[in-house]
């Protein structure tokens, strides 16, 4: 069951006091369900499968094709290319600190990274693949792979469950820590600019963070309306209703337009921004949301101090070993 | 100027002796031109480029999209998927090695793997990129990649001749020691098995590596006429000579069906197999080449064995660290 909590911007919050005092650093480690606790041996093996693009049909689209460990997590594209170069309608959230989400998709439709790396990898326009099925017999017909979920999971244990399990245990390392942000809440004062400090005032006072809020900026699996406010001039520009989010799932009527809230962690990382990447810089984002969720005009010089102190929400990349992927001697794998 | 030499198969070889005291083993280290220079700072700047999609009109597609250095060096598929899921006609060949080619390409029309680099980029149906001015000013606006190149070449050294020749130095990288192969060779008698042994035996016996020859067992840039002799099955079947290689670049007869001898290193991981990628089966191959090539009908047994051999000149893959790949803070690439 999908739990939805729903907040309305605190448009009216008077002193940003008492938020400010909440600024939270980003924690180290993400938290793991019991039923899939968190080893090397299986973020290893999430590592090799996430990067395997024999997880598609074509072999040609690994989940790194589109949320990519080298980059800013995504592919900076509005929508995503998947098999035979087609195009999906919603631009890919970034995996980097996804860890930290309650629930995953724009949709928020998947309650845990296990859920969300089973998606993909079946979607017709994305990965693929027939059926988990399909994937679990190739996967089989990989020594490499068998081994290692053996080692992981034990014998015989190739599944789309592991294989979920797998992936979701690596995704939970992919956290970005020590942003600019982050070394200033742990009282390094230097870390931000004057600039950067007045953006934070600013989403604060606004009630940017109202929404965006905790450590990793998104609510903490809430969802929200956007747009909130109508507004015929961007709606004619960028479309954004075109997308009934949830209510895509869910059919029902209350939840049109619902969107899980997305991290701010990394954001100027992951432009084009919105559900359909139709708007390209961060500027013209931080302009929209305010209109469109808050009612409020911002000055270019409140928008340009937000886009700084969003810049100090960048964090440091873990250093990745690239993984091995296993072979088939011999033969194709998909013979 | 393209310098062709051009082996004819010893197939009358009265003796493997001399031949056996040539398996050589593979260098640590490839060379080098003299304009070029392998540093750390070119390497790692390659590395990025290497893996970085935003080479491609789509950004979706890197040098490692086809070349996959975290598997056998390319994609495991017939024909390579491009921008927006186009499908090239020859099979990608591996880039683990490509250093010890002196010509690049199944085609063998570039020199150096400088100039190989250059041309999968701006190939409408690979990278897509209109021109390299193109991709020099996608360059160019990521600052990340302005301050490595200045860092590797000199200030406002952003050029496709600087791109490709960092891309070239870290492909410099991309060698495999320590193969069975290469520990046999080396002393280590019981790192090839008995049937790894025959099968050795048997590539020096048949000819294999008149053409095959060398540490790298890729003839040292010659080209070779496949198929040099005729067969209708297999013609019929696998449609080889719609391809006429070298002469689909010089219009030249004596051109015709002219091609690159490949290397064998690796080659149990790089299915499927030929110019075309139509034959699905190392063991296929080997039947083919023995027929085509050779006129010669193996049986069963010596197939196996030439393929157990095979098997065994696979390497280690070094431990690489996944580039970190320079940002376009608040803007997409291609805004």
């Amino acid at each position: 069951m999908l739990k939805i909590r729903i907040l309305v911007a605190a448009i009216t919050l008077a002193s940003s006091v008492s938020i400010a005092q909440a600024w939270e650093s980003l924690p180290s480690k993400a938290p793991a369900p019991a039923d899939n606790p968190t080893t090397a041996e299986k973020v290893e093996l999430g590592r090799m499968l996430y990067h395997d693009p024999r997880l598609s049909s074509t072999g040609t689209v690994s989940c790194a094709s589109c949320h990519n460990t080298m980059a800013g997590g995504e592919d900076n594209r509005a929508g995503s290319m998947g098999v035979h170069g087609q195009i999906g309608g919603r631009s890919a959230p970034t995996v980097w600190n996804a860890a930290f989400n309650t629930v995953q998709f724009w949709d928020g439709r998947a309650e845990s990274l296990e859920a969300q790396a089973a998606g993909p990898v079946t979607n017709p326009i994305e990965m693929g693949m027939k059926s988990w099925d399909e994937v679990v017999v190739r996967l089989k017909a990989i020594d490499g792979y068998q081994s290692a979920f053996t080692q992981v999971f034990g014998k015989d244990s190739v599944s789309k469950d592991n294989a979920t399990k797998a992936i979701a245990a690596y995704e939970r390392t992919l956290i970005t820590p020590n942003s600019p942000y982050d070394k200033y809440v742990k009282g390094d004062k230097s870390a931000l600019t004057t600039q950067q400090i007045r953006g934070m005032e600013k989403v604060a006072e606004l009630g940017c963070i109202d929404c965006h809020s905790g450590a990793a900026f998104n609510g903490a699996g809430t969802f929200q309306k956007f747009p909130l406010n109508d507004n015929g001039y961007f709606e004619a520009k960028f479309d954004f209703k075109k997308d009934k989010g949830l209510a895509e799932v869910t059919k029902k009527e209350s939840d049109k337009h619902l969107w899980k809230v997305p991290t701010l962690r990394n954001i100027a990382l992951t432009a084009p921004y919105f559900h359909n990447g139709s708007v390209k810089t961060l500027k013209k984002a931080v302009e929209i949301m305010a209109k469109l969720q808050l009612n409020k005009e911002l000055s270019d010089e409140e928008t340009t101090d937000i886009v700084a102190f969003l810049n100090a929400l960048t964090g440091q990349f873990p250093k990745q070993t690239m993984p091995e992927l296993p072979a088939t001697p011999g033969q194709t794998f998909n013979k």
